[in-house]
């Protein structure tokens, strides 16, 4: 046995006998006499019309299998096959004497070329895309088909987005490429299809032969070439552990959020544009615990208009009418500059002008944001949430605009709901020290670890010399998050959590233990989490929690969840 | 009655009648003849040995009555006036036919002019020191004395530092000049003469008329001429206040730091180089709670050695060999930057690699700090202090390299004392918040309030923006102080603070009811603190400290505190 290291491009394991994928273009005649030209601009044209008609197949084929949004590059593709430009230069080429063929790979790798020189790994992506269509019309020129069958492993210079497409999946179970990262196309469609993937592997790949059977570990990014019998079993006891997990968690999907003894935690999705809301419904989650608006204020070069947010609010809330959405009010300023506030350079930005601070000081800016907020409401169950609250008096601020912009639309008659639920962001440490006194004027609090990690600790979380600090497992941010569910019970109020935290199975026995209700997380974790809340007792957890609470320091604290999640079923 | 508004460069209140200064200095011939060259360039240098006597005697009668260090400026004086570079431009302008006068008035202004070309206050300090000198040498070409007698309120252009000494302070009570600022020689000498001053008056200055009654209000910076009889009453009831407070104060000097039913609160100071241990003692502290080390490192090319340190250590440790004195290991990084170490930009410096983290970092610095530190302690009662910790790890890797240093010092049969005392300042809200875990393992905590706000607040004390948070009586501050003192008094260690909120008297009551039996300030802080403290009954403060932890904002802290400020003397 032998190893080859590559990247970790689509996780899982596939056993298989390697296939080399065949270049489906051959040598072909490059110059022409000058007579040919008008012929080859025909062959072109027609060539040209072939790729849009397989293309439009290959579009509806991969929404079909893969989804809407894995079925857009060939949307793309479409475009850029009847494309002025490229059309011009293949034109200047035939001109010139070069047969169609050579006249389309000219094109496509000078265009390739000049996308590959740009420094954006974007417009790297878009040279890969050229080529492909480059070659799908030098193989329909020379009379090619699309249709290979390939099994098992397929091994290739690089999986360009056409040919993942043209593969039939429940034939090949993984992929080798010689080129590649993380995000090229090909990896992206490997992951949608869930087959394991390694690549950038380089010139190892001519090391493999026609018939080798491999591993390939897409977790770790390695392919055990030739592997012994006992290595081969433990991979396939690996393989058989990882699909009984598979059936299981798409068997929780649709099944109640609950502890064994009927307690119901909330499990609800982070999300960024409405755009969002489809993989929220697909995840089997209860709601939105966490609508990041700040996608309609940066990159634009002027505030929004009240219209246009209204209507991305309401876009979100009618996805889920009867369903608590959580949306944030703007967390702008520090890392994250509006282009149309100037500011300042600030020494910290992190500890400086930012979130409920700034739209304190923007107030028309914020009040068109609470006024579209409410004029949303009417559509679904909004919950509205300030960021960075540090003091009463800021949390009191921001309360008496939205009530002025209620005044305002009530004057106006406008409708909006009246009874809209309002809370903050629990993120600062000051916030956790005094949740009991913020309890009093909230509907309900939501727990950032992001930046209450950064704040507790002192530790810019980007900054990778102080990442030791950076663990939400830290015993004093444990702690904090235990004394705001504290004061959040004895208020009454529920308290939920939207950090990273929230969606990491390690910490559910922990915050479940703690008194947290809801958790807010990317779709991908509700049903590992939700999994695990299924295996839960609250008392039990309550338990834990105390014992945890008391533990010196974080790897403490992560030794011990880790024997506690060897009590569970994944 | 009319004002003037000035710069408030001297505090205090001071009624009198102005009394303007008269320019020693008259015209002069400019002009002489070659012939007279010789005779001029003697009476030059015969001028030239009258000042140096004149500075000798103003820097003796200065260093009497108001200290070594305000008398140094007249040794440099002296060097000046014999600098070689003075001498010989006014040498020049001798042989080009100047009169003595002129010449020195020339040189004096071309060196001025230079200096106060260079952009930095320093440099502008220099340009009015050799003015000065040039006006002395000038006078005593005339023929002029240095005395003048001035009574009352004497109004200037500048105060230059040999006016200022030359006055019978018993007779002038207040000062009033058209230039300078707050760090100009003539202010500081005003404030370590405890003379009320108000500089930078501008124009308005000849308004004033000699027998104009004024009073100079140098707590905020205003004259008010001709003021009426009502508000003159008012403004003497405030001098007469003040003057019994600065008696009270003077008197408590050396009086135990005692509450009225015994309890003794420990009051030191927060020092910088080894040269503030005058100060300490004249303040009648008890020791040092904080001595800053970065002065051995900062504008440094290199390293400090070990011998530099242990020398710098000592001269500390022995100027009050049985008081406790806490040595702060190195706090630099974050806007503190060490020019032998290149640091890399952080987006965040005050949460990236600064104090403990960058020293565990350049292990070797810090090892030698350590050995410097242990090899010191013989001189006295060492306590090390670590800032910055935030984790039990962090302090416990600090303490296995003091444990190394101790090694290697014991090997190479150097001497220490081996029962130093280590604890460290809790800065981070991660050390407040498992301050009973840090406790177990240190001997002392130190609070220092100016980073635990920064942090707790999520708010850069120097960013204007958000200074509204930036404030030791906000809520979340007070609570996690009284942690952290039960926390210490539980495992049975004392607690302290070195930070700006303890030499502020309207949190005496607050501190000592929290707990705290040590608070660090600067010197100037400790009568007031220590007359506090000696009024106080510590379990009285107990009801008021449990009173303000329920208090919802900084606001209602600091009215009640105003409250119970009410209750005592000052």
């Amino acid at each position: 046995m032998w190893k080859i290291k590559g990247i970790a491009a689509s996780a899982g394991i596939a056993i298989g006998k390697i296939m080399h994928m065949q270049e489906a273009v051959h040598d072909f005649c490059r110059l022409v006499d000058a007579s040919q030209t008008p012929a080859e601009k025909e062959r072109f044209y027609a060539a040209q019309q072939a790729a849009e008609k397989e293309l439009e197949i290959l579009q509806e084929r991969t929404a079909a299998n893969m989804g809407e949004q894995q079925a857009e590059v060939f949307a793309a593709h479409k475009l850029m096959v009847t494309d002025p430009s490229f059309v011009e230069v293949v034109l200047n080429h035939i001109d010139n004497q070069a047969s169609a063929e050579a006249a389309v790979e000219y094109a496509a790798n000078e265009i390739a070329a000049m996308f590959a020189g740009l420094d954006s790994e974007y417009m790297q992506e878009r040279a890969a895309d050229i080529k492909d269509i480059g070659k799908r019309l030098v193989r329909i020129l020379q009379g090619g088909t699309a249709e290979v069958n390939y099994t098992g492993i397929l091994a290739a210079q690089d999986l360009l987005p056409s040919d993942t497409a043209a593969l039939d999946l429940d034939c090949v179970s993984g992929f080798i490429t010689a080129l590649g990262g993380k995000t090229s196309h090909s990896s992206i469609l490997a992951r949608a299809a869930g087959i394991p993937a390694v690549v950038g592997v380089g010139s190892a790949l001519e090391k493999l032969n026609n018939g080798d059977t491999v591993i390939v570990d897409g977790h770790v990014g390695e392919v055990l070439v030739n592997p012994e019998e006992d290595i081969l079993a433990d991979y396939r006891l690996r393989i058989k552990k990882e699909q009984e997990r598979a059936a299981l968690l798409a068997s929780v999907g649709h099944l109640p959020s609950e502890t064994l003894d009927g307690h119901h935690i909330e499990l609800a999705c982070n999300i960024g544009t409405p755009g969002d809301m489809e993989k929220v419904i697909a995840a089997g989650a209860e709601g939105v615990g966490l609508f990041r608006t700040e996608f309609l204020f940066l990159d634009k070069t002027s505030v929004p208009t009240e219209e246009e947010q209204v209507e991305s609010y309401k876009a979100v809330l009618a996805a889920m009418p009867d369903k608590k959405i959580v949306i944030r009010t703007l967390d702008a300023g520090g890392d994250k500059q509006l282009p149309f506030i100037g500011g300042l350079p600030e020494a910290n930005p992190a500890l400086g002008l930012r979130a409920i601070r700034l739209c304190m000081v923007y107030q028309d800016v914020f009040k068109t944001q609470l006024r579209a907020l409410l004029r949303a409401s009417v559509a679904g169950n909004l919950h509205i949430m300030f960021p960075m609250i540090a003091t009463v008096d800021e949390l009191l601020s921001a309360k008496a605009l939205l009530q002025e912009a209620a005044k305002e639309l009530t004057q106006e008659g406008v409708p909006y709901k009246s009874d809209v639920a309002v809370g903050i962001m629990v993120e600062v440490p000051a916030a956790a020290a005094i949740a009991d006194i913020l309890a009093e004027e909230v509907d309900f609090f939501s727990i950032g670890t992001n930046d209450l990690v950064q704040y507790t600790m002192a530790a810019d979380r980007m900054n990778e010399h102080v990442a030791y600090l950076s663990d939400y497992f830290q015993p004093p941010v444990v702690r904090l998050i235990g004394n705001v569910a504290k004061a959040a019970q004895k208020a009454g109020k529920w308290v939920g959590m939207c950090g990273e935290m929230a969606g990491d199975p390690l910490a559910t026995p922990l915050l479940v233990g703690l008194g947290l209700t809801e958790l807010s997380m990317n779709g991908r974790a509700v049903p590992i989490v939700k999994h695990r809340i299924r295996q839960l007792d609250v008392k039990q957890t309550q338990k834990w929690a105390d014992e945890i609470l008391s533990l010196r320091t974080a790897s403490d604290i992560k030794k011990r969840l880790e024997e506690i999640a060897l009590e569970f079923e994944i």
